[in-house]
């Protein structure tokens, strides 16, 4: 059997351009004569379409497209699996996340995703109601060789409880298990969920444990998720003895970023398609050890981080409709690693930083962002906030009838800097990046209406040791200080005051990104990595822990001011992560450790 | 049976807070003799706590304070019913949104939630494991006078899917009908989520329907939410026969309002506690009618939505430890009544304004703000912005070598303004409140980083013809026109441009409103809703339409930036309504007509 991957970048509510996209996609597979072609979950809505799902007409609109794919396999043998929206007739949750074969211009199966996460990023709960545990998922499929293929459909997370890969189960059904071990039962009771078959090629005899499971899926990535990934459904094909696909999408959703990684798992063998781009990915599996090319996935964590930025910042960019962007550089190791991945991302040519010294600027801030610029190839501006400052001092004081405090004279520095930026944006079109890292969003070591300013949060998943080894590793791959040594040496300030430096206020960042770490993504991390943290935090006073996590805490009003944050850790700042601003919860060393 | 029902203003988080609140409610309870108190859903942690839930120690600490309430009723007859979080034993999500029954320092009685919502506002499901629909709901209170009372136990959500009160059930299951019809069988077989009954002088014998049901709830509040209960749970008292006691929270928590009005139903017998406050409330049942204090609920509409804000407002302030508030006063509606909101929930004396003109200015909105602000007594400051914006301009001019643009100036005017308002905030702890609504927010007609800056977003859920309607009944209540009436009757403008007036780009306003009403609300509006806004924008072009459509998808950006909205109607923006920022579904008008 020939089955075409349609590793697709779709873009959410782009009906139109999805249904293009899909068409496209079965034309090439009908030349190729592939069996079948393997779309993602969701796939003319884009995943997460979240509440355009409740908007009038958007299901409607999309279920007339699904009649459309449907149509366009009308006198051809190839079965498209494809992931969509349908409605739900019973009692529940109006919609159904569904699986659906077409052959031969008819609905020969449909699936309900069983399954459905609420939790983190995902919120499935609110808008799908659950597949029964009772249908039937399983299809046969025979082809022109007279050989008749058993296959399995699931969606997504109806892969993930199953004991094989997790310790303690989440939900109380496990959807694989069914699949092959009670797929046969519920064939011989009538399915209500699986359409009737009319006059196709196919038969839907069921003669023994699914051969091949087909998986649809729309799995937004965090580091190493590729390699979970497939180290689960290895334990899964060794345990079921069936092969696995794993059909995923790729392109990045505003904070997700799906990188793709396409695969098929036979027992302890791996087929990879391409990380972070689309990849019309054509295996064929006979019985005998299936066939496919290789593509065999990054392993450096640094590389990994690059790749998903570049795709977050590229993707967020133009589908948005935007084809530039522009920076300020401050000089400082933040925003010399934006503007390396904006450049990346974009090319030079559409890439803009401003330096913006104020009377508190070294030096070295100016320079630095020049000798930056020249190296990365983009144009600077040189737009000096000094005036401004001494205005708004002078004004305040006028108005207000006192002297202004450092705190406000740190701040307004900031949002000058944040305006002047929004107003190049205003001016010329180009989007502002923004430029905090993990670290200091969490402990609020940031300016709202400043340095946070920007429609989107490039490396605010990054703690502030990642960025460092980012821009390392980036110069090590260039073999030159693409990203100019001063920058990656100097000691970190905000330079909104004379001398100040971050470790004036902040733990040395080592220790800091590891007790934030702790903090923020303990339930969510493995034991390794808590030892670790947990070991470098052992010089901290309980007294100063205490100080760091109510810092984190009393910040959470400006996370919920900032633009979205490229997600590449188990749990980022943005929507995966609510808390409630007004709250009085009393941290203590005990949330840590 | 004395029933106090405990309608308490929680925070949350606040572990310690709650409980001594909680310990002072159980001692008032004994000294005045009650049989029962009635506290809140999750009343310890407050609601929602959100991914409180998930932080290490959070859920462990609240279990300790529950093991406090429940030791504060040892030696009494008392019987506590307490909403908490507890802890799922068996497979599925770790926890459980728990009623737990306490008296003479035993646990008499627990109940999980079955029914969790997870749609607009609420995400119960990324929690908690819903309640088995097997378990036993209704215990038994043997009192002093002999006489026994079988009380059902439900949870908030749990009440709203019985056919006496929706068209269509959300839900397979019905907790109600179970309490009556059902709560018997389940009785007969062991329940495995009631704990064992102990030594106390409780008996639990079924011998028919319950006579009354007592809910605990954490319900926020829309505008007239607090009607439809009374109106479900008359419809559910005279269905089953029972009484029906609803304790509810109050108090802001974010955007969310809790307004309280906690009432008892005894067929078309509505008892009401007050609304919007805390109130210790005491009824009395005893097989005929039914004793309580009556507190006869707001019926007119702009009466409701001032309460909402005034406590959204007091509660957000005070809860995040600030006194004071700053608003910048432009001379219009949106921040005439945000002021006066300021006012009514926080005094003059803890309210700062601050005229901010531009050469755009128009000499009444000076005027017109000295005027608003000498009657709601509160101290106004003047701080030009005619300086700042000529230096931004020369100095825009000099670094990026161009003119400025109309739309550069205009929304740098904005961020001066708010950069001004952030100033003021930072050196001396006033909170900024901001003073868009619900229609500029939609179309976009606001600056991000400008006049949207702010901790709180006071109005951004009321309709622009709201908002005068709600001045104009603010003026009637106090007799004069404390609003001045320049403010309310002149014609809407930014004044960011010469001449420049909202309907430059906008239709009128009370088309503009049912507009958008039918865009962002349509799904939750009523029938008489719907053709009222739809008649309103009849002689709309399609073409218009699906301008000002457009305007409000590609202002997604801005609201995901915006400060916290406190919500009056069913769909505010926030996080109750969960958009893509990228996304491209073409909007047309069949997506409101």
């Amino acid at each position: 059997m020939k089955i075409l991957v349609a590793q697709l970048n779709l873009v959410i509510g782009d009906l139109a351009g999805n249904f293009a996209k899909i068409k496209e996609t079965i034309t090439k597979a009908k030349n190729h004569n592939e069996d079948t072609v393997v779309f993602p979950e969701l796939a003319l809505t884009g995943y997460p379409p979240n509440d355009l799902l409740l908007r009038k007409g958007f299901v409607d609109e999309q279920l007339s497209y699904l009649e459309e794919v449907k149509r366009l396999t009308t006198e051809s043998d190839l079965h498209v699996f494809i992931g969509a929206v349908t409605k739900n007739d019973g009692v529940g949750k109006p919609l159904r996340n569904a699986a659906l074969v077409f052959s031969r211009g008819v609905e020969i199966f449909r699936y309900h995703k069983q399954l459905l996460p609420t939790y983190n990023v995902f919120d499935e709960n609110r808008y799908f109601e659950a597949g029964s545990a009772d249908q039937n998922n399983v299809l046969t499929v025979l082809r022109d060789n007279g050989k008749h293929w058993q296959v399995g459909v699931l969606i997504c997370e109806d892969c993930w409880n199953d004991e094989a890969i997790c310790d303690v189960p989440l939900y109380p059904t496990n959807p694989v298990k069914k699949t092959f071990r009670e797929g046969f039962k519920a064939n011989d009771s009538s399915n209500p969920c699986s359409t009737p078959i009319s006059e196709v090629s196919v038969e839907r005899m069921f003669k023994g444990d699914p051969n091949i499971v087909i998986t649809l899926n729309a799995s937004p990535s965090d580091i190493g998720k590729h390699n979970l990934r497939y180290q689960m459904y290895t334990a899964l094909s060794k345990k079921y003895k069936a092969a696995f696909v794993y059909a995923n999408s790729v392109g990045a959703q505003d904070a997700l970023i799906f990188d793709g990684h396409s695969f098929m798992v036979e027992g302890d063998h791996i087929y990879y398609a391409k990380g972070f781009e689309e990849h019309l990915w054509s295996i064929f599996i006979d019985g005998g050890k299936p066939h496919a090319p290789l593509h065999p996935p990054i392993c450096v964590r640094e590389h990994l981080i690059f790749e998903h930025l570049k795709l977050g910042i590229r993707d967020y960019v133009r589908k948005n409709g935007f084809s530039q962007v522009v920076v300020g550089s401050s000089g400082g190791i933040d925003s010399a690693v934006v503007l390396m991945l904006a450049v990346e991302a974009l090319g030079p040519q559409n890439v803009f930083a401003i330096t913006m010294p104020s009377k508190f600027s070294s030096a070295g801030s100016v320079d630095d962002s020049v000798e930056l610029c020249d190296m990365l190839g983009i144009k600077l501006y040189t737009r000096p906030i000094v005036n401004d400052v001494l205005l708004s001092i002078e004004e305040y004081k006028k108005a207000f009838g006192e002297d202004p405090k450092r705190i406000m004279i740190e701040n307004m520095q900031a949002r000058q800097r944040g305006r002047v930026l929004m107003e190049f944006s205003n001016q010329t079109g180009a989007l502002v990046l923004s430029t905090g890292n993990k670290s200091e969003m969490s402990v609020g070591y940031c300016t709202i209406y400043g340095d946070m300013c920007g429609g989107l949060s490039v490396i605010a998943d990054l703690y502030k040791m990642e960025v460092y080894a980012l821009a390392k590793w980036y110069n090590d791959q260039k073999g030159e200080s693409i990203i100019p040594k001063n920058i990656v040496d100097k000691a970190p300030s905000a330079e909104l005051w004379e001398g100040q430096k971050d470790t004036d206020s902040l733990p040395p960042y080592p220790v800091l990104d590891a007790l934030l770490k702790l903090y923020l993504e303990r339930d969510l991390l493995n034991r390794k990595e808590v030892e670790e943290a947990t070991a470098a935090i052992e010089n901290m006073s309980l007294k100063e822990i205490k100080r760091i996590l109510s810092m984190t805490d009393r910040a959470e009003f400006k996370r919920q001011q900032a633009a979205p944050v490229l997600r590449v850790h188990k749990r980022a700042f943005g929507f995966g992560r609510t808390l409630p601003i007004t709250q009085r919860y009393a941290v203590s060393y005990e949330n840590v450790l």
